[in-house]
């Protein structure tokens, strides 16, 4: 394991300047930087900053509009679409959630649907927008065709996530960021890639049977069999007819549809302003309580009972100390990017 | 299995006149017959008409206010939180859902958290309304604590359960109701009443081990760990934080808690306009492309693929034609209270 681990900053500053350099909008080149490199820090390797090579091929092949105008439709006072010109999911859903956010500071809730976008890196990326100005945020996108249908052989519906994010007092906002399927596609893309297996349980082969092996895995059981694939529906719903975008075997792949097509992706924000329910200190000091009572829960004795997100807070404390490690298969594709943009690649921490 | 069926029409009339004789409120005892009929209508029998019994005593005994004064308080346009004053749950999310509705009229958007509530019986009788109203509705509550933690021996968040329901063209409305737990425990004592072991992997003992026997059960499963486990929290947060009541294990039992103390629980309502999106005949007939794909989707054979809802669809025209079935245990306790209350039994179907 001779992974480098570089700095957040120097993360940001490279992939900010990759995208500069095959064309990108420096608003949206910021927003995907951040997002990556923040999902890294996060420890969320499966969405960080190992996404760049594809971003940058999707940037140069015209996947990606490099300076997409956005369109907001608002047909009611805190709710509307967002037309999102296939602009980088992570500028869209910046622009949207932000624009949720100050529907609800007016009026209580504001939702955000947007369409026309691509792929949005790790949902809890526009959720805890939110939470740091002290709302409660949600965020869902579709994606295409890969989890196990109930009952089925095939999938039908994405590993749709979900994420919901809320201020706590004294400490980082309240983050749960999770697919609806036991695990995401770009971990088996990430297991594949180091030749780690899959647990029993969590993928299955082109027949819908179990598989470990991510080379042959097709399909991505769901949590709680129907239960998940009833609420990767209900993403489905939000991210794909509120929107007009296609839905289920219709939704273009992420790496098999050419480089070159727009993915007509949608998403939906929502955000709730905890000052019309309730006092804001009030509600942060009583999720604090919540928590503090949660990670004093006795344990199994294999791992103490956390509250969804105490891992993240924990990679977030030490990686910002030790820097980020970047996988070495990702660390070739970095030099081939400095070398072919001729952007400096990130020093390495010196520990 | 000696079980009589009896007509929709004939368990309503029967439970508005149990409650009624023991001094509920007209329009809180129509809430709950409707609720309880219509649940076991849609062949959910863990939370249909089996609880009325346990609901005449909740109504004598003191934990529920019979002529309850609600209070609504909006500080925001489109959200804010209602007093349910104890009423039965069923009434209070019937009133909530309707204000919620209302607000996403106007708005767009409409959210309700309700205080001080009690038992509200299935998360999907609420949401169904608004989707009735051509919108998305969801429905949450909290409930008390019987989830196994992720990594805990005990439970600390209840089955906390979500709905989500959406119109769709030439059908009744889609509609998902699931705890975040892998069983309600409502069915862990259904099962009990029967006789029936539960599944592998549905519950635990008080040590925190895996348990078939009901009688055994402690806390339940979550789906998918960490991930229901979290769901969960997100439902808590909703519904205890945005409404000041009590949260994980300091919310009293639905059946330990002397019958006479209130519950103090919360729910959480909200309404999305869809023609704040998107023309909602457009919506409703691509969410019935989506169901009709779904529906014809490769099965292994063991069952057909399936969309949320259709085992309720199915049950609800079954049980139209045929009746509801009253569990033995359930009809005798039928024949208590209408030898109690002087209240006329239901006349039994003849097939």
């Amino acid at each position: 394991m001779s992974n480098n681990h570089v700095a957040y900053e120097e993360l940001y500053q490279f992939i900010l300047g990759c995208l500069r350099k095959v064309g990108v909008c420096t608003e949206s080149a910021t927003c995907v930087a951040e997002g990556l490199a923040s999902t890294s820090l996060f420890g969320i390797d499966s969405h960080g900053i190992k996404l760049l090579p594809h971003y940058v091929r999707a940037a140069k092949n015209g996947r990606i509009n490099l300076n997409p105008k956005y369109q907001f439709t608002l047909k009611s006072h805190c709710a509307g679409v967002l037309d999102a010109d296939h602009a980088f999911g992570h500028h869209a859903g910046t622009v949207a959630m932000n624009q949720a956010i100050e529907l609800a500071k007016e009026f209580g809730l504001g939702a955000i649907s947007v369409a026309n976008s691509s792929h949005y890196g790790a949902a809890g990326f526009f959720a805890i927008k939110a939470a740091y100005q002290d709302m409660i945020g949600l965020s869902f996108t579709h994606a295409d065709s890969l989890m196990l249908s109930a009952n089925g052989k095939r999938p039908f519906f994405g590993t749709n996530p979900i994420s919901f994010c809320a201020p706590v007092e004294g400490e980082e906002p309240f983050y749960l960021d999770m697919a609806t399927t036991s695990i995401s596609w770009n971990q088996v893309m990430l297991s594949s890639s180091q030749d780690q297996n899959l647990q029993a349980g969590w993928a299955v082969d082109e027949n819908g049977d179990g598989t470990i092996e991510p080379k042959l895995a097709r399909a991505l059981n769901s949590i709680g069999g129907y239960k998940g694939y009833g609420l990767s529906m209900m993403i489905e719903i939000l991210c794909s007819l509120l929107t007009a975008m296609p839905f289920g075997r219709h939704i273009s792949s992420m790496y098999k549809t050419p480089i070159s097509e727009h993915r007509h992706l949608g998403h939906f924000f929502l955000a709730i302003n905890i000052a019309a329910f309730t006092e804001v200190d009030d509600f942060k000091k009583r999720l604090k309580e919540m928590m503090t009572e949660i990670r004093q829960e006795p344990s199994k004795g294999i791992a103490a009972v956390m509250c969804p997100g105490d891992p993240q807070k924990a990679h977030k404390k030490n990686r910002s100390e030790k820097g980020i490690p970047v996988l070495d298969v990702t660390w070739k594709e970095f030099e081939g990017l400095a070398r072919d943009l001729e952007v400096p690649l990130p020093n390495v921490k010196r520990g």
